[in-house]
């Protein structure tokens, strides 16, 4: 077994100088989301989720480019007032996120961390905020199950039975305005993940691939800001599921952080909670984008929570490395987000 | 025809507060490359394309380890003594970068800018340390003419005739250490390119889709900065070839910035002239990587250069998006670079 405790544990965490505002989100999803567990959270439910397109990668592209319409437009804000768009998404060479720069014309700085990106896009936002090299950026992540499953596994159109291991990715994007001008919260924390690499091959068994990278993430940073699990309302993960959500539970517990149940939210367990479809839990770019900014930021909002720490988790692997027997890294990428009193 | 003039100019480009040191930078090439017209300016010439590997992928993990083994050896660095990796590649879900960041277990920034990713990776590496939330950082690109071809076009074993358009991707890698520390040069501007879609649908047409984008990049650089052409020893693009550096000089003559052929290099002309097999040039995250980081690093640290702007060019596109006759977008990720004095 791996043992976390031998990692490297060093001072990995950027604490931004001044914590830089979340100003508006915007989530968008599909309807199996929108009958979700979540229900009633999301901006937008859209009832087809090929969105009227021909194809399920054009739909996503409509996904992701209303979800930064949105956000802007709850700002009333035009395109040329965002000095950056900062975006990924799961498509070979980040086809979706690129789409949407070429229609807004907002200089784009393309990320890619799997399933992470959404809390990276958020963290490398904030350090070009804080760095003094913006005014105000735009961040955004996608996710759509048809497109996501043909690409890494099989065409939904097989109909190849799941694994209890597997998740079942989410259709829906999440877009963040991030700034120096208030907001209703604010990131005062980032902290980088590493690639880590546990041996794991089978693109079905994706929690237990990511959970040791977010428990290195979360050691690293509770490490790095002197910080306890009890200094968080929640520790959010991205998309372990339930299977992976029970190993990074366990291997924090290990590294000295153990996390109750009420403490600890995993975004693909909890969207589709009590879905019997869906193996061990959502997943996807959109999944943690698209709760993050649903829920928790309507919950910023009306001011019932007060600090997180959102994990978002992905795994490094591609089509051919997998055919090519090689071995899936998980990542965790952190950011702490606060209310504003 | 797309008048580049009408776009809007703003002030895109990030001007660094205290211009970020290029400590070391490492090349290591194919062996086609190492008989190119820049035969010799490489640190490592590999005989063998595939680098000992079983497969074309697994050979460009090699390269893009071993620039990044080079550039730390050349300042006998250990990898804990680097804040942040950023990289990106060609390949699916940018695995080439993924697992180099798996082996060397420095916190991972991925990025995908397609071919413009050397000078992003650049450029986001140096807010990294400009900012405040980085000592030093290690960037890196790479590509395989193999990999690129049977992911993006055809395999190689198919011998499809090449288009007078085509381009031929460059076999290496290209890393660099930067910080705070001092170096042989030092980046002093950053200008994030902006994905400018001109309907080009034809993967073997790269050049021209990327040549307005590289245009408008260069027109924003120089019009944020108040420079002329006449205040760079060149003025550098990655990987338009010789159809798409036509074009980029026509467009930027319109915008009223003549580039003489002392002046304009074109990284992807440049390493492959003379040679009648690869189409229109040079291209690949490897061309402007590998050709920066020899070429370019070692007349900088000879002093025989003072000022270059690099505007490496990316396709942004995918094999999904060119099946479904997506257009290819362009982009220019713009970097200026000065000697130490």
């Amino acid at each position: 077994m791996f043992n976390i405790a031998e990692k490297k544990i060093g001072k990995d965490t950027i604490v931004f100088k001044t914590p830089v505002n979340i100003q508006s989100m915007a989530s968008i999803v599909g309807p199996k989301e929108g009958k979700s567990n979540l229900a009633g959270w999301f901006d937008v439910v859209v009832d087809d989720d090929m969105f009227g397109e021909m194809t399920p990668e054009k739909a996503e592209r409509r996904f992701q480019t209303e979800a930064v319409n949105l956000a802007m437009d709850k700002l009333s804000l035009e395109y040329d007032s965002v000095d950056y768009f900062l975006a990924g998404d799961l498509l070979n060479q980040i086809i979706t996120s690129s789409i949407t720069a070429s229609i807004i014309q907002v200089p784009f700085i393309g990320l890619y961390g799997a399933c992470s990106t959404s809390a990276l896009s958020l963290g490398m936002g904030c350090c070009m905020v804080d760095g003094g090299f913006a005014e105000r950026v735009v961040c955004a992540t996608s996710s759509h199950y048809q497109c996501a499953e043909r690409q890494f596994r099989y065409p939904i159109e097989l109909n190849v039975q799941r694994k209890l291991t597997s998740q079942y990715t989410v259709t829906g994007s999440g877009a963040a305005v991030i700034g120096k001008k208030e907001g209703f919260a604010k990131v005062t924390h980032f902290t980088v993940g590493r690639a880590i690499d546990m041996g794991i091959k089978d693109a079905n068994i994706m929690g237990p691939a990511m959970a040791p990278a977010a428990a290195d993430t979360l050691a690293r940073h509770l490490n790095d800001t002197n910080r306890r699990p009890e200094d968080y309302d929640y520790i959010v993960t991205g998309d372990l599921g339930s299977v992976g959500g029970d190993i990074f539970k366990e291997l924090s517990k290990r590294n000295g952080y153990a996390l109750d149940d009420k403490k600890y939210i995993d975004c693909g367990t909890f969207i589709f909670k009590g879905d019997k479809t869906v193996g061990s839990g959502g997943s996807g770019c959109g999944c943690s984008g698209s709760v993050l900014c649903s829920y928790f930021a309507k919950r910023f909002e009306m001011k019932e929570i007060s600090r997180i720490l959102l994990i978002a988790t992905g795994a490094l692997f591609s089509p051919i490395s997998a055919l090519q027997s090689g071995t899936i890294s998980g990542i965790g990428n952190a950011v702490a987000i606060e209310s504003v009193v």
